[in-house]
């Protein structure tokens, strides 16, 4: 069992791939918030395939029907319900195949865990399309964090070998409108001489029926000192809980992360400083925001690791879990050759809905 | 609040550094079952700080009271508790300085948080003592894995920038034996000779008043394919929640990490095979032995960053939260250059309580 | 916030009654379980008006669509989403007395905690129709308990001051078929002499724009024994917990109830002997199968008394609570003159959830 | 398992009659409470076996010790654990009697639930013992509550079959001071007529070996509207679920509870009025504070269910579990004739956590 989450609110998800459709229950949020429809598409639009240059050229309906909790258009204060329908779902195609376990899906765990009662088309319980809810209640939770002046924002930090620079505490890509404007970049890098090679990057792979993978950095301004706890509900506990649902994830850091092991504590330490108008600021923030599982005041920085896409056109070497022996496969379809562009707007919701949680 | 964790068995931690002691209650574990009392205070010695050398010469009481759960020597089913008692806690130290806020150290995040009503002595609740009773359940966990063969290992994959090799999945350390051997080195490491360049390392941080930190490598072998679930308490998310949840951890990743960010999908993606006796394996281990949430029969591998120890004796620039002025801050007191080592049992403890969690 | 409840299996309701539609999702399901739609159904329309003389004539849509973890007619093991949609709901009918509070319903209470943004049309979330998805997952649970042999039925205890007889270990209408075929009776009681004076006193109250409550007895069967817990979730918390969230009960008992609190301790207790068959059994059953909160094999025994259905024709002293008034209200419409037919499957239903949630 | 409970607070117990020690971790407190640890002992003491007229001679040792979480007589924010620790424990008195399962007692439950190996010794973990930390912390949540004018207190509704009268809305036995006062009563009864008859009642249970129950009534006075929720966390649902956790509870009733299933709606529905200074208020409280599940504002009353302590000196039968033969037991040592009146702080502590999880 899984599909609830949360302390302060509480999510609850369902749906598989080719069902009749996914969605989310979201509970615990005020009543009277005003629901702002077209900024929940806009997000929501951000993370569908777009135009498929550098994502699946398949369609998906992510049209939501709210079922509940919203009256007059705003928040009732009781559970609230959104359904996307999913169309077009043409289940023939996985009967053929279902007994080839995709390397790097979660075909073979899914059959495992589910005793093979899992529906398998698509990816089923396990596809990506499931993070449309989460888009969804993100996309919610951020407007009212908006509301408290808290902005969540991410760049495209690396597409396999090729970097970006990183948010860096001393320049001004921090505040509150560089920080939203990312995401209304349709490919946000912070340092713009680099997107051609990323874009590069992704179309070579795609060329060769192949796929990369990448790195987001995220920043969370605003949020006011004093959130999250020690033992066991840190805001990197709460988070990483959170980021580590979402299919692709393989890797979660806070600040510098792993780089502040190769530091010296005399380099690591974030020492403090009197602004002027007597708030407590640090020179540097390779704590990224956060000190015992609690919020400093300075922004509040991650970064995530999302693998290659696992749909890839080559041949690959598999079982057949019915026969148990070897074989080999060949993914056909539409497949995205990256998703770190999509996955952008899904990790920001998820930072969101934590913060949401702990607040 | 965070002290209570899980979802089959409930942790629940209390204690501050310098109070009457620490402890945790954890209910959940089956009847019956015989307590070792041994491999507890075995493990709970890995974690102290030892003779000093590389770690605070500071005496720390880890004598643990049972004060339930445990009837002629095995558990009864009903929730356990352990309490250790602090000791020779001298209090008036922490006077003076306590509105001196430690420069990475949640001095200032737990004054923000608890408006100045915390137990700041020693780091109050926020104390690496607290990882004590983490470390007691822990082995109650392992114990009872053992018996179902799951094993829990690691190694100090770095210091600083002194790299050991990762555990590999084509050589033998990942046999049962080698990963639990590990767990009787000193310092353990894969490749014995980067140990005594590591050690140099933290006493030369020791010698300048400064602190290194490092990552650590673990590897649970044996876990059954199937363990784990989809949104949300994917194997990652529930291991990385209580990860994070660890002083000091500032990055968790599963497999190759963010490694795998710089690989092609055909590179990345594990493929399958079946094995003589028809268990379904796979060539490489880049999921760390998980996928969609879930393991897949394959060692379980993941990597946690370790900051540098926060107390340095070298003069840091900080805040006096009560005159709301700037101030310097010499730490005294005898601190541990560096926490990697003693950090080894506490990371393994934490995985050993996720395992329990999803089994 | 309230509406996720469970520890092995999650529940998550939402809706309101003139919304888009009702539902709820259900995790924790094993997969591979056969669903039988038609049990359902014959379960939810038990719950619904049925021909309306002794409910409302009122029609109520209770077709479900399952939206997920349901693939070729089985549980698959994650979250079962199921929707009921609402139909011809006349909304302009309640704008004009939204502010008048119904005695006995939730308006006032709502309107307070959600601070005037509930859907207050046809009683928004507290609306009786939300016992519906309770219905479809009880409907669920039995079927599973059934495989077990665990068998749950009920029957009126009382209508107004009309009594039945109670369940008596003696006799046999405790076995399973008895008990199973109680559901299988339109008007369900255990002597069939009162049923018609039963029916006479709904007839009459409802002749006279007035409504009447009564208690239901319910019996669960077969439990085998062990299964519950001490603090905090014996097996009486875990169902009054489920059985106080139901619109209009007020009471819950076990066993004798309150009128163990008139026996002697040698009265009340019930002794033990062995069976032929060796196993353990009591000659009474004055504790209703549970002690220490734990099931003890003998039939799970409870009363709920249930208030009379608070919508009546006749005119009531309220206030508007817009303009902070005295008013009188006359409540319009097609009203259940008692509710407790109806709410029979719905607590067989909180039974199943219930005792789901501890094996 | 099941020894951790809420949501706004945590409550983990923990705890054997004739171990080491019982206690509680309360988490969720805010910081900066201030503790009375006299009004803490105050209330313990009332639950304590007092000078065993009307309950057991035996001596209980109900001194705490705080472990965690208050500094400098305040509370810190983070969990509170309290110790009781067990003195003069004659364990070797229960090994020969280890095997005779005593009627109305959980031994014979725990026995199967914990497959043996439950520690018998004076009920182990289902000891009446255990509710002496429910008062601690309830004391804890009563002074909170106090700040906020909200006031618990409780009466003896009734001692086997002699009956006090219930709490009216139109006296002034509701106010707080009258409310307040009842704990200061030795043995607490709105009508002190017939206090004595009760006491006669109990001594001549104790007299012949024998026992008895009664019922408490409970009011909590001052609780403002909009407290609780509907689906699945109404005021009954967590009230009752603590209440039945509590030893010996049998039913739990709110308002006229079971009497107002013989009413008629137009007699049970709680019209409202205007008050002069334009609050809501309702003429008659059958509803007992409660509607939707969530508080209106007028007096929360519930009744409590008590049954005779199961420990009686009379010959019963019962089974050896062993020989798995008949037999016969005689229950040695003190025991208490009746437990209602140290019931009373349990059971206004259980009330005050419930509310202190939803406010």
């Amino acid at each position: 069992m899984s599909g609830t989450w949360g302390s302060k609110i509480k999510l609850s998800i369902f749906g598989e791939s080719h069902g009749a459709g996914i969605g989310i229950v979201i509970d615990g949020i005020k009543p009277g918030f005003k629901i702002d429809k077209d900024y929940i598409m806009y997000q929501m639009k951000r993370r569908a395939p777009g135009d498929g240059k550098f994502s699946t050229t398949r369609k998906e309906n992510d049209e939501f029907e709210i079922m509940s909790g919203i009256f007059n258009g705003r928040t009732t204060g009781t559970p609230i319900c959104a359904v996307i329908r999913n169309e077009n779902t043409k289940s023939k195609d996985y009967e053929k195949t279902k007994n080839l376990m995709r390397p790097g899906h979660a075909d073979y765990t899914g059959y495992i865990k589910y005793e093979g009662f899992n529906d398998y088309r698509g990816g089923g319980h396990f596809s990506g399309r499931l993070t449309a809810p989460i888009v969804f209640v993100g996309a919610l939770c951020r407007k009212i964090l908006y509301d408290k002046n808290i902005v969540i924002g991410s760049h495209i930090k690396s597409i396999k070998d090729v970097n970006d620079r990183s948010f860096d505490i001393s320049d001004d890509s921090l505040n509150v409108k560089k920080v939203e404007g990312l995401s209304k970049q349709e490919f946000p890098v912070l340092d713009s001489s680099v997107r051609e090679k990323m874009q590069n990057t992704i179309l070579n792979a795609k060329k060769d029926g192949d796929s990369v993978g990448g790195i987001v950095e995220a920043a969370v301004v605003n949020l006011p000192a004093g959130i999250g706890d020690p033992f066991f509900d840190s805001i990197e506990s709460k988070l990483s809980h959170i980021l580590f649902s979402i299919p692709a994830v393989k890797g979660v850091e806070f600040g510098a992360g792993f780089d502040i092991t190769r530091m010296l504590g005399s380099e690591a330490n974030d020492e403090y400083y009197m602004t002027k108008d007597k708030s407590v600021s640090t020179y540097t923030n390779n704590n990224g925001g956060i000190l015992g599982g609690i919020s400093n005041g300075m922004p509040l920085i991650f970064k995530v690791a999302i693998k290659p896409t696992p749909s890839i056109a080559k041949v690959q070497r598999t079982v057949d879990i019915d026969k148990k022996e070897n074989e080999s496969i060949e993914i056909k379809g539409r497949h995205d050759p990256c998703i770190v562009v999509r996955a952008l707007p899904v990790i920001e919701s998820a930072a969101a809905i934590a913060i949401m949680d702990l607040l």
